[in-house]
């Protein structure tokens, strides 16, 4: 390991165990560490300079000697601006503190946008949210739908008309702050991976379009080509399906993406009011759902099976995903994959509700600026 | 990082330079490592002292003062030996130098052992390899099929009437030997990683039974159960298909085992035989081939769109697997996936045909004794 290498990795493990156990010594900080005092001193000195901690005032202890100087990280002494740009018809921000919490937010109507019109909004966005913190910003994460280079280069929107549109370096050059874009889906994961005890943990976003975002062994997966968890134009089973955009028949997004979901409800529900005598419209509805779960389990299970999955997370509206819908994944899953080896997959819905793409940008930024997770 | 950690890290990482680079000096090694010419030095005496490394005398060359002293990787100093148990009728075994090159062999019959009888046959088969040997044994590297965790122990080995078997300790203490034991799929792959240019690699093993093995970001992906790539028994489409021996229909395995497709064929030659006037087996022979294949490339769409993978390699009998299933994978692929994502995807043979496994067993026993990979 190189030695500006080392410092690094140095620095950021007193940051880890700062950011995770809270306010401690220097002694405690070097006990937990592994480093010696004297690095410690050195790299704890360095973070008091760059105002990232905070010395606390003396430990009120019985202990002898001369009381220890509490240090820890200062949560109030920067923000995160957090962007979710994965909906179809608004952009979505957030001012978000060191622990992830969110202080405010803000949001701009997309009105069909695309293109250049596209990325003037997320500016336009991000300035507003900017104006909402007198707090210094650490940086800005974005989560776009797409393909994204490990540079935030978006190689492939289609939703928003985007084709290799920079945006980490013209958001960056633009205010001056260090940004991370990624893809929505691999944003997302970052969140929901905070509150999982797995290191292998797979999260279906389910909305206008059907992505995954993926982590293995505590890492993001991106892919060869950028497009890890572009799952939604894989074609679900043998059996035909409903025609694609993409002009293939039966692809996952066929099945389950939101606005198609919706459409075969609101179908029912005018059936429905048409002919007051007509029965088991719940049922129907019900059948309607788990035959969207149904496919998604047929498409998970070559991937649980593969990757040995313990979790798998599920984030979209809640009252289409969270009952029949997932209950069919799950018994799709157990039924068609090797039942000894799964018997510990959990498939559940994100804690995260509609907040998972700002948390995990929030997540991004931190990680790639003080490398703290 | 601690002291000790690093000082390990510094030796795998000097070991890797002269691995992969060749001889050369201290001052090079310095250089190409980062680390200072005293850690080099201090380290390099460490590794002559174990007889890892050793000097090959000064370097012939033109440059002013003292001419440098040329180190290496001594690679006569150690052979390891490598063990295949996932052949149903054999069980295979080679000794295998530093570089990988396979030395000599020897196997043992099976005769349908199981339990404590294979567990003995494993044992007599080391020790013929030992036997074969008068150079120093690196350690023991073993494939074994089945679920195997991350101490060596086979959870479960239905062939072999395994369950929870500690192999990797018992082979270990009869042979005061440093001893790894792993999934053969997974060992397989470690082989295939070494001639690869990807860090993203799937290699699937089609034998008695159908397996996986994974690595992502370069490193190994084994599973929250330890059964990472265990797809054998994942259902393929929906459109039901052969009765497979674990009571489902159309498992992986049913349509794809070596023993299942030697069964089509040789129905086919029977009829053949009965009926002279019987045209087109080649095409019927296509055709049975041409299903396998596209049935693998089914349940691998999933897969090669959730982690965009780069590459997949096909490990098995080459006169089953080389023609038309290896093309019907690839066409059943490229039309299951979003193809300009897929777009650099290579499906192809393994280029160390029976010796995947042996040579993936050396491979895991340097990196786990080296840190060499």
């Amino acid at each position: 390991m190189l030695p500006e290498h080392a410092r690094t990795h140095n620095r950021a493990l007193v940051l880890q165990t700062l950011y995770t156990e809270g306010a401690q010594s220097r002694a405690d900080v070097a006990r937990e560490t592994g480093l010696t005092r004297v690095t410690v001193s050195d790299l704890v000195a360095a973070l008091i300079a760059e105002g990232l901690v905070v010395e606390l005032g003396q430990r009120e202890d019985a202990r002898p000697g001369k009381p220890a100087t509490l240090i820890d990280v200062d949560r109030e002494a920067f923000h995160i601006i957090g962007v979710d740009l994965s909906e179809h018809e608004v952009f979505r921000g957030a001012v978000v503190d060191l622990d992830g919490q969110i202080l405010d937010r803000d949001e701009i109507a997309r009105d069909g946008a695309t293109g250049e019109a596209a990325v003037v909004l997320v500016e336009r966005l991000v300035a507003k949210l900017l104006d909402r913190t007198t707090t210094p910003v650490l940086g800005i994460g974005i989560g776009s739908p797409g393909v994204v280079d490990p540079h935030g280069v978006v190689r492939s929107a289609p939703n928003l008309g985007w084709s290799d549109i920079a945006l980490q370096e013209r958001i960056a050059t633009r205010f001056a702050l260090p940004v991370h874009v990624a893809n929505d889906a691999n944003v997302g994961v970052l969140a929901e991976h905070g509150s999982s005890h797995h290191d292998d943990l797979l999260l279906i976003k389910i909305g206008h379009g059907v992505g995954a975002g993926l982590i293995i062994g505590g890492r993001p997966v991106i892919g060869g080509g950028f497009a890890a968890g572009e799952i939604g134009h894989v074609v679900v089973g043998t059996d035909g399906g409903p025609r694609c955009a993409c002009g293939k028949d039966g692809c996952l997004e066929a099945w389950l993406a939101v606005p198609r979901l919706t459409a075969q409800l609101d179908e029912l529900d005018e059936l429905d009011e048409r002919d007051e005598h007509h029965d088991g419209a719940a049922s129907a509805r019900d059948d309607i759902l788990r035959e969207a779960g149904r496919r998604l389990g047929i498409v998970l299970a070559p991937v649980v099976g593969a990757l040995n999955l313990s979790e798998v997370v599920l984030s979209g509206p809640a009252e289409l995903l969270d009952g029949p819908l997932h209950e069919a994944t799950v018994d799709t899953l157990r039924t068609r994959t090797m039942a000894e080896h799964n018997r510990d997959l959990r498939l559940r819905m994100t804690e995260q509700a509609q907040d998972i793409v700002l948390r995990g940008a929030a997540v991004m930024v931190l990680s790639g600026q003080l490398g703290v997770s």
